[in-house]
């Protein structure tokens, strides 16, 4: 008699779905594709070289290798908490390593800020659309989702101000260059939302995941800067959370989050219940590796991508049909288009890969309802502007075809 | 107007303190402490300079560095996954690789399975005492705990069916050199145990950590292999926990679970949403290490941590005075002491830490309800042998003090 797994399970698992676009990436890795689908960064960008120096410095440091190899403390590796805290401080977010918790990615933070504050059944308030991955981390703590709307300068105030009414645990937001949609909140905005959310008593998450892939335009203030200047000098009530998957590499897989005292130091329990701490190796390469190369690595991916963002915006301005709109990121990795109503782009999106060789993301994974199939997602950063030039053309080809179809019917 | 955060936090949280375990390592790092605390290994039988090998070999990898240093699956890297099932296979456990989850250490696959099986309130089964990091891991999901005793042969049969009757969610168990108390569940009692949960519908957690450090003795098969055998060879009842941790390194985090599909599935989706993936760096170091080195590193380990082992347990007999019992553990890294009742081992600590330089950890914390506090875990594996024999002879003065003190009032 073998048990049936199915009836054992916790509630919360019934709502665990694998991720489309995961599966989706295990599918295009012919090399005839040209993919617009993995946010992920470019593996030819990385600074390889700088690594092995990096590596070679901690087997060699004074203090031993071994040490880098032995368990630490689940708060993160003292220097690079400092060195993040005074990153930070430049930003005009007033931390210090004692609020700086390392997490793995970003995407760690999102789930302990998940487990933090949300209770089954209580509501949460998520731009629509939003990053998935932080749906994916928020989920198995069984939250309600609270709908705001977004336009090209971020979220609109008035659906902002009905979400928070219904007095949401917090407002997830990607302020900078937003995982789906490439939208920055703009100044005034950001304002408005920390006042707003201040107002209410509903702490606000920060998620800079692309803030530092900016390829023109002024940066504004961050939500936390916003929210230490409205305090007095202190972060209140703000969750930030940073990362260097994009700006570094994402394989060592190391990230933070910080806000007030008490929020972290329940962050850093969860942290030693959840993994005990971030891998130590990682935290002291990665430490080596920020301290010598950060501002100098950075511009050469913000050459490289904005020349790829500049590539695609401007093929898609060329090829793509009437009855289209799309953004215009200043950074980041995404164009976000919306197809006209009836379109289905996973439908599409079969086909694209079929017969166009083109991948890309179907945009309803980015609603926490699935509300907007007609929209996707097309991500500038995996291929070189000449392969984006024609897999924008291929992909304009199948639109005007669809559209055809869809109005002759 | 500032947010109080405390107003905010999920109910969860108001159950998750700080580990006095870890607070405490932090304050015994003065070099003149004779350390029987930390259950971490020895940094310097860390294979150094295997590892310092292995990452050139990655780095000079035909597949290009460029790789180990992206994203990747969350389910982990398929060649260690390989390597993992192989080994499984040898120890009697039939898997393969797709049922083979890469955690970040074993801790991380204690939180998934106390994300999937535990509902607020659910009761589980769990050894009294028990590993404190697993306490910890299950504690944000909000358990009842149903205690078990043991024995020096492992769980005692009555008290586990008294547990098994009120249908706990799964059975926890550490079957070898179990920590805090070093010991290990005999053949005998496994089979029972095994066939007990089957018989109740009870899915059995087998956390191996310490299984490949034995000193002595024959090794009884893992839970999981008998679970197999009483299955035709296929795994339906247990979830098997493993780790790298103790055998390889701790600081590169990486770990595995390994069980029937049903359960693994849903554990890769909670993997993508906690953290997306292990550090792919380190799965492919750690792989390129293990299939080098592992069958020649363990014994090294074995000789180094045995001879501690036999140090600790003879200077014990010598010294220690009458009324106290103590475990002998067969591998592992931790003595279990029972001190006469009335004495409480926190405080006890405080004056070994400050009076004779002794450092060790108090039992209670071990018990789900503290329980117990006139015990103590003394590890044996962060000293050299003459430490050991001189770290004892000064613990049996403080408890022979203690003991008169306490007889005498």
């Amino acid at each position: 008699m073998s048990l049936d797994w199915n009836t054992v399970f916790a509630g919360r698992v019934a709502g665990m779905t694998a991720s489309e676009i995961r599966e989706l990436l295990k599918l295009i890795e012919r090399p005839e594709i040209i993919s617009f689908a993995g946010g992920v960064p470019d593996p030819e960008l990385f600074p390889v070289e700088e690594l092995s120096q990096a590596y070679e410095r901690v087997f060699r440091a004074n203090t031993g290798a071994g040490l880098a190899f032995q368990y630490s403390v689940s708060e993160g590796y003292p220097p690079l908490r400092d060195w993040i805290a005074a990153r930070m401080d430049e930003k005009g977010v007033p931390t210090d390593a004692d609020r700086v918790l390392i997490t793995n990615g970003s995407q760690q933070a999102l789930e302990f800020i998940g487990k933090l504050l949300i209770g089954p059944g209580d509501p949460i308030a998520v731009t629509y659309p939003t990053y998935l991955g932080a749906l994916q981390a928020f989920s198995p703590f069984e939250p309600r989702h609270i709908p705001v709307e977004i336009d090209s300068r971020g979220p609109i105030p008035e659906s902002l101000e009905a979400a928070l009414v219904q007095k949401p645990k917090f407002f997830y937001l990607v302020p900078d260059f937003q995982n789906p949609t490439g939208v920055t909140t703009d100044w005034e905005r950001r304002k408005i939302i920390v006042e707003m959310c201040a107002r209410h008593g509903v702490p606000l998450i920060e998620d800079t995941a692309y803030a530092e892939l900016r390829y023109d335009g002024v940066p504004p203030p961050a939500l936390a800067a916003i929210d230490a200047e409205m305090n007095g000098g202190e972060q209140t009530g703000v969750l930030y959370c940073g990362t260097f998957s994009k700006v570094m590499v994402p394989g060592l897989r190391v990230g933070w989050v910080t806000g007030p005292k008490a929020a972290i130091e329940k962050m850093v329990l969860m942290k030693q219940a959840a993994d005990l701490h971030t891998s130590t190796v990682n935290q002291r390469v990665l430490h080596d590796l920020v301290t010598r190369i950060y501002t100098s690595h950075v511009p050469k991916l913000t050459d490289a991508y904005g020349a790829r963002r500049d590539a695609m915006l401007a093929a898609i301005a060329e090829e793509f049909p009437d009855g289209l709109t799309w953004t215009r990121p200043e950074g980041g990795m995404f164009v976000w288009v919306e197809l006209p109503e009836g379109i289905d782009a996973a439908a599409l999106l079969d086909r694209s890969i079929r017969e166009f060789d083109v991948a890309f993301v179907p945009g309803a994974p980015f609603f926490h309802d699935r509300g907007r199939p007609s929209t996707m997602r097309l991500s500038f950063v995996s291929e070189p502007p000449a392969r984006i030039r024609e897999g924008v053309r291929r992909l304009a080809r199948l639109l005007r075809s669809e559209i055809t179809t869809a109005s002759a019917q």
